[in-house]
């Protein structure tokens, strides 16, 4: 039998031809798993009796002596043979999940399996309070209400139900049905600071690595920042709100159609925390310059106009932060979500040459 | 490079001298993947104007003219190189996700990699309204109830707060930690036709395959079998409600400390197609034959009960089912997660075995 596998493998090598990293090879891991980090554990007054109390009951549940275990992010992990240095890990945005960063919308391989095949140990989590992490402290009502136009605009698909031309995403039916699917609510009222808390504990757990973000998770990221030392690099996909400045030096607050984009001021002190690691931002297409009247547009164009800001300040602050506008570099036709489009091994790619660049590989 | 790698494998090869399937060598993945599949979705009346409903409204937002995206199940698959022919579906439990398949509480191999490694494609899901499936189209208050000693006790896993003796799970407080936060709530109405339909259409893409459930998925995978004809053998860990029956001839309803349990009725030419296809059912340890008081333990009483007159029903009528009371066959110690107590080797060994003798390997 071991002979016949080497034979094998052998003759695949031999067959083949092809590089290490090429997407038809197989996927080597040499471990993988889940665990829950983080959150907390709330106690209701009384005595629990498990004669009298140990009846599930949905709608009148004594809950009297009895704790819940809730406010974890909960964490995906592979880690390929002969890894690299620095683990990846990715956090979702806003009504998103792990699901982010795996299979694309038209069913391609996402930035999971891309970065493990280029040998890097993944982690990919659900923060507290979101998909496998749904046990949350608080209550929340869920209102499933019909909003999937409204994301269709926030995300940069198009307008209405239309997309935009020439955007890098399907037009096969399925792959729009996918991409509303991989959606999935708060189980619980959102909290940055427990975010962020959960995901400095799985930095600490694991060490030094390095931090990828997509929209919402970007501004949680930077507060990730200032709660741990093993964050060596931010990789963030169009970060809309919560940008960090010193105390007194936050610009004014930018208004949009739709809201007002404030930023968030620390002490000095934590604002240099994020002038010690090389740190890129890249936004896709179909961000206006100049105010508009589609709001799917116009809290894009604030937080790009943010994000220029922030740039420039930790810049001068000694820091090295790049901002990449895709379409300013000839990368046309992306969405909210560079990962998961159409051209997204050529945003891979850019990632990837990027933590070259900066010794992160 | 490619010679270095081939022989850098044959060394490995060489100076391991494993075999293959031990649990330090590598995973060899061809593909891996997350889809949706099944769900519906929902429509509000009007018309959706990108300009005057574009604006994200947490508490007042317009829903007119939107869909909502919802009820589907979350699938994420592993697919080994040289697969073996039948894939293995995993369906978890009430409260519990995909999780349930994956890391055990105490940091070991799930069933999830322990299959894998042994050839099998694997497929693991979130039911709708479920961890990644958290979009439901209908609304649900969640109420954060402090419930952990309810399901400590109904989980089998000891009464109040203390283990029962000799029990097959870590006395490592971090282990009863994890295995708490690996439940997730509902994130809509629970409905068993809702979940029977996503998973048969499961089965209906990816074609022939065996359904593996864990308790409240058992009753489920009955159903299923009648909406599909790509189960080809059901293996189930403690199931514990909606039996199936023929018209006329479900047994009395069994009461217990805590609740009534009935059989579910189909027509006969619906029950006859469980008689098809080989199942083998599992139950763990502390499952008295007479009745206590404590709750935690007479519900599955009236599981076991029951479920050793559904063997005779399907077996008289031609059925092939293969009960098994782990301490019946010396295996002690286990809960209501066998899949992930600390013997899950020794348990997915007779599984694999179950499925070696039916010609499903």
């Amino acid at each position: 039998m071991k002979t016949y596998a080497i034979s094998l493998l052998f003759l695949l090598f031999l067959i083949s031809g092809r590089a290490q990293g090429d997407k038809t090879e197989p996927i080597t891991i040499k471990n993988q798993g889940t665990f829950a980090i983080g959150g907390s554990i709330k106690k209701s007054e009384g005595t629990f009796d498990p004669i009298a109390h140990g009846v599930f009951n949905p709608t009148n549940q004594s809950t009297q002596g009895q704790t819940l275990h809730g406010d974890h992010a909960t964490v995906l992990y592979q880690i390929p043979t002969e890894p690299r240095n620095l683990p990846l890990v990715f956090w979702h945005g806003y009504g998103q999940s792990m699901r982010t960063w795996q299979t694309t919308p038209d069913g391609r391989e996402g930035f999971q399996s891309i970065f493990l095949r280029k040998g890097f140990p993944v982690y990919l989590l659900d923060q507290p309070r979101r998909g496998l992490s749904g046990q949350s402290l608080e209550p929340k009502m869920l209102e499933a209400r019909t909003e999937d136009q409204l994301w269709f605009g926030i995300f940069r698909m198009g307008k209405g139900t239309n997309f935009y031309s020439n955007i890098q995403f399907s037009k096969d039916p399925e792959a729009l049905n996918q991409f509303f699917r991989r959606s999935t609510p708060d189980t619980g009222p959102l909290d940055i600071n427990l975010n962020i808390d959960a995901v400095s504990n799985l930095f600490n757990k694991i060490g030094d690595a390095v931090l990828v973000t997509h929209s919402h998770s970007g501004g949680q990221g930077w507060g990730t920042v200032l709660k741990t030392d093993h964050i060596k690099g931010i990789v963030a996909y169009e970060p809309g709100s919560n940008f960090i400045f010193p105390e007194g030096k936050a610009p004014e607050e930018i208004s949009y159609v739709g809201g007002i984009l404030k930023a968030r001021e620390v002490p000095m002190e934590d604002f240099q925390k994020l002038t010690k690691i090389p740190i890129v931002i890249y936004y896709g297409d179909y961000i206006p310059e100049k105010k508009v009247e589609n709001p799917g547009q116009e809290q894009w164009r604030a937080a790009l106009l943010m994000a220029r800001k922030w740039t420039k300040a930790v810049n001068e602050a000694g820091g090295d932060v790049t901002l990449v506008v895709l379409p300013e570099i000839g990368i046309k036709g992306n969405t909210h979500f560079p990962m998961s489009d159409l051209n997204n091994q050529e945003i891979a790619q850019l990632m990837y040459n990027w933590l070259e660049e900066k010794g992160l590989n």
